[in-house]
């Protein structure tokens, strides 16, 4: 790793065919098609296994943030959305969020076949289309492991499978269409590069829907008083949110969606030193923000403090320089550690926080855009940031109201009590400890 | 992430050399030989420390699924497998696996200096051999970890070790030489892409051999009724499951064997594609089916037919069509809910459900191949299947009676009820829990 | 995964284009300097990642070696000092640590503005600017990583942070100066692929200058006998030994610092050969010398012996066949085994061992190099051997000192033996199970 001599080395043995490289007018026309090609599909395919490995992050940051008697509950919940997702983003999702496939080959009654038809639409997009889906699926997914984590300890294990199959098929697509598919906002100007609203405020608000129809967990809110619920393993919080950190470089990396050309592979590096940089700001402000408040450092603020960072540079993770994205991410971290107790006091009952780190910090994140992005109005912005949250609040809300009306969304107060493992579940996760 | 403006921008930067990319007839011919031998090594060693860390998965998974006392040995029996298969794998396996190269330059008694001689031999195959032979080891090792779980809580360490010793050195790569190795199934038309049969039958197989040669644990068949001794974590099963879920990616994968043209990188796709849905439809198919057998959703379950549906479409996860990717991996999360009890009333003691999985489910996915892809003669995989069981059945029954003769198998009644961890280890898993 | 035909397949597909490929004199020529740049920069993000993770493999190590009530403080300070590390390294340490930039673009006060100038950097060097500062990065943060064990259940939080803060923006930067940025060490013709001591040893040594500063934790040494303090999770111990293992492909192939030609192909897929083998020989050794030594295997120094396994090959994983790859980590392993009750009698009380393992097999790894590596000289390997332990014992030894006089670095006994999380963290790790 002798970088300087190494360099040297690299520049003698790779660039041998092009001495001319570095005065080149467009080095980048130096790579084929067909190379472009399996570049451009290999980062789908790495970027898709490391967001698809967020949601054992999930799994694993819900399952240490919840109290033991409900751990499996949330383990089957985060592994059955996965699954849910998976093929309602095959079935119908895909088709909704990229409505500018339907005319040519994809749509809902043609996708199903569309996966054999690859040579010649893969050669038209310039990178394979079922890497694409696969990229694409797996935001589906993480959007609805983030209302899994706000809702946990009270909600029936049914009701919030039909809810995630609603999510996934509908109402994450057409949020997904109006930008990302080519739609309204898109034509505004609005912009959010890997989904600081698309993905992660629609999880969020979703989840906001459902805590504010699903009331909070028994015995939290006493007297006026809030009652600590402390979580049943801060290691398996810990390795969640490492988990986290490490499938964002994915989230955001991947979302350059091209990775065939010098300035694709150069973008996508300072991606990823932004996305890691806000994450590290994040942690340290949440760090030094609860030891001033509150005299001792809180690991789950740290934690939060993470991902809270990860969500606000993901809607420019390009554009900022290293200082805008610590000062980016910095306010994330913060506004965990303000909003989390907020929360609280509105008597919505958040078990993991994530209404602050995904919510709160993703339209912190997007409203922030135009401050390093000058193509970016703020009117757009806003605009998407509001129009989101009326449509998810709505749709979600209609749902979650729907599900209560018929199916009962909650368990009896007995069952609560005892735990969802017990009931809904029948293995309980630690049967020797407790 | 403007997935239809950026596929564009895509278009016009990293095809600028070759604009008439699309309308090209051989567009793979873009990709010249440096390149190509670049990508099928890069692939390699992806898809080789993905499913490296399947290691860590089995080693999740089983210390999930076992009771506390035996969880610090089924974490010894992960590491020391895998460190075995890694030596035995280089000192012998892979000359026995794979014949064909012993003309030239592998061969047993070749091979650990044949690493050095890389230049000529790697511009003759298109690839680095070293990544290839990392690829493969990863599989032997696999095979190793399937035979752990069945076998937990009633066998001692160092019998276990001899076993993995036979197993990763001479076992499976005799069953790899009859078909990777261009053998006599190769030969009939047997098809099994990354391993249905190969790898997770004779997994199976020698832990089933295993199991009724060792018989079932203390207590957990008495007077015809079936005692359940649930697992000590189930977040730990979970994250097992889901780094098993990540790692298959580069299972099914990267046995593509090459990326350096775009019909490979557009299949590489199509089968993370398959591979995702197959699991999704194992984990659904077992929740369902759970629900309405048990009213409850058993989320052992649920993991077993993530996994079972995964061994499903290794097989053949490139032909078959999305619809048939779900068919494929829901019938083996049937299987799987299914054949768990059936084994019990069988006083077959299979601790985290390793055969149903692998063995059942790998028989079932080996079969279906003709179903997808019209090549492959159904005869050709029913005679691998049978001819992998007989193999493995007879070479491990011989193994684990020997060894059961001579340094015997089991520890002391009093040792097993007392756990593993103490006797064998010396080092408990939890020592302030339980 | 039919393995020698579709050789045949790959060399008509792939090479079509190339013919003739084998017999080139020069293959690597065929590869575009553009598509060299996007290969090398892709090699330092996927190594950056992997090395990233090997952050949560350290928490969950140390996690589990620690008692339950010092568990969210090793969480905390893992997720900080990695913050921590980022920040400093983008802030000056990169700067202080490639000075060769600095007449360029590079220094600390340019650095901050130097992601910007992207372009015209970039195609200098052949790899994005920013890949590299992510890969450099990890390694830094690392270094961090390793004093966080040693010192684990008796130092407050804020003293290590501050300490983190020195050890990355400073102490570490020097020392890879002097080699890896072209320094005195690199022109004396010293070695040190990967890290084995600029990393590792660095590490150690700060973690040993602190652990005789700091002195043992209460109660560790009575009466002239070493109290055990069982470590309260094996499977958390092994999953961070797992998390390490497949981080380690990153660190020591990607080191290889370019991908951009067949023979760096070649030779990161031997490195990732190496890397693996000297872990599982690592692993054995240990397991055999423990059952010879106590009857029993001590799964603890089988996970410590893979770890130091790979800390041995660390300083040249390319050079050595796999018979010397297989020895150089069995003595990392036997080092572990001898030296963890050697430190117990010098009353060094390292709480995860990682001394021994990044320490002690560090320079084992670095002085071995020569068996190998013909073109470098022993003397060199002793003189960077020695310098990096003069240098951090003095550098590390000041700071601790002048914490230790200003700040403190210990809590009361009283909070000691309540357990740090009750105290610094105010969140307990497992507050139902103790």
């Amino acid at each position: 790793m002798r970088k300087i001599l190494l360099t040297l080395a690299v520049m003698g043995a790779g660039l041998a065919a092009a001495p001319a490289f570095a005065q080149e007018a467009d080095p980048a026309g130096a790579v084929s098609g067909g190379t472009a090609y399996i570049l451009n599909t290999l980062l789908f395919l790495i970027g898709g296994f490391l967001v698809m490995w967020m949601a054992a992050g999930f799994a694993m940051l819900e399952a240490g943030l919840v109290r033991s008697k409900n751990v499996s509950m949330q383990c089957l919940k985060n592994i059955g959305l996965f699954s849910i997702a998976g093929i309602m983003f095959w079935l119908i999702g895909y088709s909704i969020a990229y409505p500018g496939f339907e005319g040519g080959f994809f749509g809902i009654a043609d996708f199903p076949y569309a996966m054999q038809a690859v040579g010649e639409a893969d050669t038209e997009t310039g990178y394979s289309v079922a890497s694409d889906w696969f990229f694409q699926m797996v935001f589906c997914a993480t959007t609805a492991s983030i209302v899994s984590g706000t809702l946990a300890e009270r909600i029936k294990i049914w009701p919030f499978f039909i809810f995630t199959f609603c999510l996934t098929g509908f109402i994450y697509p057409v949020v997904v269409s109006w930008e990302w598919g080519a739609g309204w906002l898109d034509a505004m100007g609005f912009s959010d590069f890997a989904g600081s609203t698309l993905v992660h405020s629609t999880g969020g608000w979703a989840a906001l829907a459902g805590a504010l129809i699903l009331g909070p967990r028994l015995g939290r809110y006493v007297d006026g008083k809030v009652v600590a619920f402390p979580g049943s393993s801060i290691p398996l919080a810990t390795l969640g949110t490492f988990i986290l950190w490490l499938g964002w470089f994915g989230f955001n990396g991947a979302s350059q969606l091209a990775m065939g050309t010098i300035e694709d592979a150069s973008d996508i590096s300072r991606i990823f030193v932004n996305t890691n940089l806000a994450a590290c700001a994040g942690v340290i402000a949440a760090i030094i923000l609860t030891q001033i408040l509150y005299k001792k450092i809180d690991i789950t603020m740290a934690l939060n403090g993470a991902l809270a960072g990860l969500v606000s540079i993901t809607a420019e993770p390009l554009t900022p320089s290293v200082p805008a994205a610590l000062f980016i991410g910095a306010i994330g971290g913060i506004i965990v550690v303000l909003a989390v107790p907020l929360l609280d006091k509105l008597k919505i009952d958040d078990v993991v926080g994530a209404i602050p780190v995904h919510l709160l910090a993703g339209i912190w994140g997007t409203l922030i855009v135009p401050l390093t992005n000058a193509d970016v109005p703020f009117v757009a912005q806003l605009t998407g940031v509001v129009a989101t949250g009326v449509f998810v609040m709505i749709t979600a809300g209609v749902i979650w109201s729907v599900l209560k009306m018929t199916l009962g969304l909650r368990p009896t107060p007995e069952e609560e009590i005892d735990g969802l493992d017990k009931v809904e579940v029948g293995v309980e996760a630690y049967p020797e400890f407790v």
